[in-house]
């Protein structure tokens, strides 16, 4: 098994949703570093349930973290002490109850029934185990340290809703900046242009109120990052966030700069020219995402990844009973999440800050 | 650099476009497999420059085995011998005078740019060097052991274009098999509806004529999985699969299954039911792409990359003399493909097949 | 920093001597292996400070595991879950006081020095903080584990003080078998010949009465192996156990088999005649230590890992202080361990049984 | 399978004794660096077959360096260009009839077995396969090009013969200069007491005329490293030079500093007291091999890697026949190395060389 992704910051995540406790352990933070953890903790209340729109289920989400600090000079700080930091989160208000229906009766689109070909019974799945959504918390407290380090660094990353359902915000300027970034951050729901914002939100309750789930895209955007990052083939920019992306639940897609739609352009239209502004090189547009032969161009990096609706809905589906081999419909009771690409922004945030200061530290030696 | 990727099956490739070879080393294929040659050079052949709509370069692209294998029993037959193959194929057809001109002027959508700011001048460049379209050469050679592999046990992999500029193929039938594939690779173009393909054609040629260039998408699938391939959270299929496929030039998306046009859905649409068919679980739709929490649910792995149009184009383009620091429009001359994803059809196939054969190997202990 | 080490069962280390907490996690353990709690805590009692012969610190030692377990059916069983398994320790009786002078007179053989030019004041170095023998406990609790699971198979891990200064105990006999390794593990001190071991006794007691200290040697060996694991070249028996051995603090050598006294035999008395024992291959002799080529034979595996006397002792030492860059005398106080090899016995045995279960996991297919 | 080590410059290997070629894949030098090819030849020389004392099979072991390079401003200058190198040397001295002795009566000491175990009849074994002396040539290709860029920023690698049967070379004194590196380097016999050289060569033609082998024990030190490199627990400089070490064929133990003698001391005999000089901190012995905690202290690092005696040797053994399951008795014909230590000098330095550069290149953001 390989919960984990990184090279110089390792991180792996361990945890389940109704067990005693989730966290992660983030391996290679550079030492020395402030944590504010006031401002940790207002970046995990951006996933937190209770806020309208999502599950019903309510999590402090508060994480301990019981390596890899010491505390610092003020009371909401905390310094990072080169060894590998633990941030542990007790789950406190698991109702497993609610769970017990999709052991013999997979929930379609889940993970039930795949766990189940593999581990036979042996898998904790009650609330979706280890595949949990429940997972992405402790994701969020490493990957909220890591963007306070980006942030010192003048690098910082931001994302927002590009669609929920049909309805599509508008798409990033090609310089999005920190101000843009905490201005979508700061709104009940994480977007652009609020009318679309609106009708998002009518789209999510409509499909709460019919039993359903919708899907949507997130859009990120990685600002201040140097040229040069990322390697040729295998381990550039584009690799490495796939490969830690598709980590969080319910992705089933990536795209960097233009991606499909580019396809569709002539190479005229797609191509970024280049050109000099105040004597550094940028690019008149950035289809290419700010990425080239997998190196960062020193323009912003940008992608988009897409959310599958949320597979547990309350509507009848059709199933099969894995005891007696016989078609069943399962009516899945419990607190679910209409749409789980909302809650994703701030998860999809984490992801990339920690692949992007893992990509910094990866320096190279001319 | 990594040039590399996999877990017990590792490959690392090397080379550069205008260098004295390329190559691949695949380390771990299983022991005793019969390769036959033949076949390897056929499946090759579907990558090779010269065949109409490609770029004017020719090259053999006959690998040398020169690692890793034994004489088979007849004559164009090999035979792994348990240790690292590498597959090396001489450049016999360089002419680098076409392609001096881009060291000072940067080709905008290039990794000119990108390596000129992480090695200074000591990348070889020439013909795009390291980061050419001539190093899938290689990754065709192992990736077609790997295929050989594969479907002696029953898993084939096949892939076609899913679309070029505008025009749009048919997608796989729900349960694509081996006919299928066969019947797509040995077209002029790799397309199910021929006359999409005449359209795709028409549509390259009429970039080329304009000294442009084309995008397209790929879609590609393997058939015969067995369910419970794969791990949660960070080793998922889909995380390895991107990983490698994002190795292969011009690649800027990737979705599996109904990926970012499920994201637009419904639970209710997006979910696959589970169904029983002769006492075997399959889903009634595929729109998880065969993989649900990362984890292969025996349905065919299905899934679409996104190339972008190829860079290098003839039309006059705005970019930036390095030396001098101003504007300056670039020319280029010499030989490039107008479509890059046409010739990319063999090459998805064959990274997923390494990628697939690695997943296999990597077994679990129950 | 990378404190992790694996690749089918990935083991993760956190924690400092006077943080909050240390632990460890292993993600791949198989699922439904049942955890005897018991016995996991007699295995940790064996490294616990408290013991006579080693340092005065009293902790509890008991880990909770507080993710990849649910529980058995009685209790004080668990049972794991296919999903990481983390396992904490709570830091209960360090003494802050007692470490403070080594900030700026590193401790001559101590981490302290190398600690301060890697991370200048930012490392937590209290008590030796991430470098301290205290990481041996979470090591030991996952280890625990590891031993359980294999003996399930028939896998048996012991090891014994092959020698303390320069007091040597006898050798494991060519086949060591679980009762012996019980046998020696109940003993107040883990060898083989008692005499010896009350010698041993002698020895440490003698160097902790001067304010000193003394090294040790530990043999280890793995029975029930079966032959074929491990693989050529760098993912061989020897480099994986050595990659790993060398995490243990004060581990400075290790040789497997006749080691480096076959090194000064001739080639007829250091090679293992091959013999058919009951219709199975074994060697009438195993200097090879059960490991051919990387690989093993099916006889046991035998090494020695050689680790350095306790560097912390009480003695008067000449060093540096670091701020003035003058000499400076260091007396150190506080509770040290007279003989690090003493408590690292079960330490060893975990880090093998680590180990040996990946490659377990890591089964070919032929 | 896994042949291959390192995280920024990776390495693999591939090839067998009597296959095509025998090559090495170096991935991640830094660009820019000049190779020498001449001086490359002469270091390579230092392994070759076809010296007095070792084995009489005769090979150019010219390697050509088929990509990652680019012609140097001399011609035998070669320049690194960022991208993979591979080395490639063919094998053309091979003599198969030798060698088919061992199919079916494996020798005892030898990967014969456990070969045949691991693949049943598949491995290619003939000379020995991959498991080969003839690997240690692509490693010292690749080696050589590491030291020459270490060379180049003042660090130096250097080995002699510790021992071989009984007979012992003088030590390094504690700081060993690239002046003695060199002069080791150009005698007969790699030593630093040329006497004891006399004594050497009279044990192995002694063993040699007996029809048999003798072992030894090469000792290696790295000057002019900076402190501080390395990592705690899993990743010091310890752990990554043995995993690389155990490699090389016929390694069977690895000590650092004191190593196993250090475990008879007491902690007073046994630790560096720390000393200022020139207002650089150094200590005042060097009984730690310049590793605290897995880190460097910027003394020298120093080990001694011990070589088995040769398993292949012309007395006859005791083995047994794989097919009839019956003792057999072997008497191996053909050509064989009497003291593989001798001939592991260079490959010592090579794979050191190699570890070296990628810990340099692993540099720390503070």
């Amino acid at each position: 098994m390989a919960s984990e992704f990184g090279s110089k910051l390792k991180v792996t995540v361990f945890g389940a949703s109704h067990g005693i406790a989730v966290g992660a352990v983030a391996d290679g933070f550079p030492a020395g570093e402030v944590i504010d953890t006031g401002q940790l903790a207002l970046f995990m209340a951006r996933r937190r349930p209770g806020k309208p729109l999502t599950t019903g289920r309510r999590e402090a989400d508060i994480p301990e973290l019981v390596s890899g600090v010491i505390p610092g000079s003020r009371e909401d700080q905390l310094i990072t002490c080169a060894s590998p930091l633990c941030a542990i989160i007790r789950n406190t208000d698991a109702r497993p109850s609610d769970y017990n229906a999709f052991a013999d009766t997979p929930r379609p689109g889940h993970a039930d029934f795949t766990a189940h070909i593999k581990w036979g019974g042996n898998a904790d799945m009650r609330g979706g185990g280890h595949f949990s959504g429940r997972l992405t918390a402790p994701i969020c407290a490493v990957g909220g340290i890591a963007l306070q380090i980006l942030a010192r660094r003048g690098i910082y990353v931001g994302a927002h809703l590009d669609s929920v359902g049909g309805v599509r915000d508008a798409r990033f300027p090609i310089k999005p900046d920190k101000a843009l970034f905490d201005e979508i951050a700061g709104k009940p729901l994480p977007v652009i242009d609020d009318a679309k914002g609106k009708e998002m939100q009518k789209a999510i309750a409509a499909a709460a109120s019919e039993l359903d789930s919708v899907g949507g895209v997130v859009e990120c955007a990685v600002t201040g990052l140097p040229a040069g990052l990322g390697e040729p083939m295998f381990d550039g920019v584009e690799n490495l966030f796939a490969r830690a992306l598709f980590g969080i639940p319910a992705v089933k897609g990536i795209e960097f700069g233009s991606g499909f739609a580019g396809s569709v352009l002539r190479g005229s239209q797609n191509n970024d020219p280049f050109t000099a502004v105040d004597g550094k090189i940028e690019t008149e547009t950035n289809n290419s995402g700010g990425i080239l032969g997998g190196i960062t161009t020193g323009m912003p990096v940008v992608f988009r990844v897409a959310f599958k609706p949320t597979p547990t809905i309350g509507l009848p589906q059709r199933t099969v009973s894995l005891s007696r081999g016989e078609p069943a419909i399962l009516e899945a009771r419990g607190r679910h999440d209409p749409c789980v690409a909302l809650r994703a922004v701030p998860v999809v945030e984490a992801v990339t800050a920690l692949v992007t200061l893992d990509l910094l530290m990866l320096c190279d030696v001319k």
